[in-house]
């Protein structure tokens, strides 16, 4: 998506050769406008594979789901990293370590809302290790629903988690793929 | 907002006499249509307010503000609640106790995200002591911003936050207030 990777460029940076910061506009502040094309971008992609419901991961996850699941008139679902005495006790759960946050955390959904045969798009604002992704792909697994498809919306290409998940055969879709950077260039793949 | 009201009647319920379940539309699984209604609301009650920014807090105001801000054509930016490696050192930090989850935190917003003299609007789903609002609310002021409105999708008008911020003389709009409730029943003010 040509119109991410300018704006990486004009209003991101690296901080080095393994942390983009893209919080202008993605992860701290949103940009709600560009963050809608970000929606109709990934309804695009995903059109044809009847998504029942969209998944996604607290924190940085649910503004860009957010957009998705209205393109898709779908429902969007988030799961919680930390417990919450309001969450139901019959839930989804998976442990994920965070490289960001260094914490290893269960993550959760409700049993209530993702369904037995239906048909999840994962997505996120960022896949590298794939950490968070295998966990989110678990739980619909366990769900006994069907990922059908994960929409990433920056992907680092020099990290393993992009390669291990295209490798299980699942179709993964990153609006931009970072091939390398460091602090005074970023690289796209094509 | 009626619609509101009658989508808590339908779809959530009671707990106890103070938790209430809407975590099939508003917390934790999300109506992306009926979400931007309730942008479009906010987007209504605001609309004079020369708003220039919305301000949220991780992780279930971030779907409410994607949408009030994608009406008002205004960036997002949401509070953090954990420390990440990501964010910047420079941020406004305030102390925020949790009744949900029993502990305290602080909540940071990068210096970069919020301007002196900037009007801003602080979205969140729920108000009922009001600890989350008074931590966002002095991040603004600590900004040397104005907080020219805030906006609550479910005010607890039987917990004290509702009348203290409006006792403070900030304008505060809450879609629905509850005014008392328990297993069988949810009672709103008019």
């Amino acid at each position: 998506m040509d119109a991410l990777k300018n704006k990486i460029l004009n209003e991101g940076y690296a901080l080095s050769s393994e942390v983009v910061k893209v919080d202008s506009f993605l992860n701290h502040q949103i940009d709600p406008i560009f963050m809608m094309e970000i929606g109709k971008e990934f309804h695009r992609l995903f059109i044809d594979d009847k998504i029942d419901k969209i998944l996604t991961i607290e924190a940085s996850g649910i503004a860009i789901g957010s957009f998705v699941a209205y393109q898709f008139k779908k429902p969007l679902v988030f799961a919680k990293k930390t417990k919450s005495r309001n969450l139901d006790k019959e839930t989804y759960c998976s442990k994920v370590f965070s490289f960001t946050k260094q914490i290893t955390s269960d993550i959760q959904v409700s049993k209530k809302y993702i369904n037995k045969g239906e048909n999840v798009l994962i997505v996120d604002d960022f896949l590298a290790n794939g950490k968070a992704l295998n966990g989110l792909i678990d739980i619909v697994e366990q769900a006994g629903a069907n990922v059908a498809g994960i929409g990433i919306v920056i992907e680092k290409g020099f990290q393993p988690g992009g390669e291990e998940i295209r490798n299980k055969g699942y179709k993964l879709e990153s609006l931009a793929i970072i091939k390398e950077m460091d602090k005074d260039h970023i690289v796209f793949e094509d």
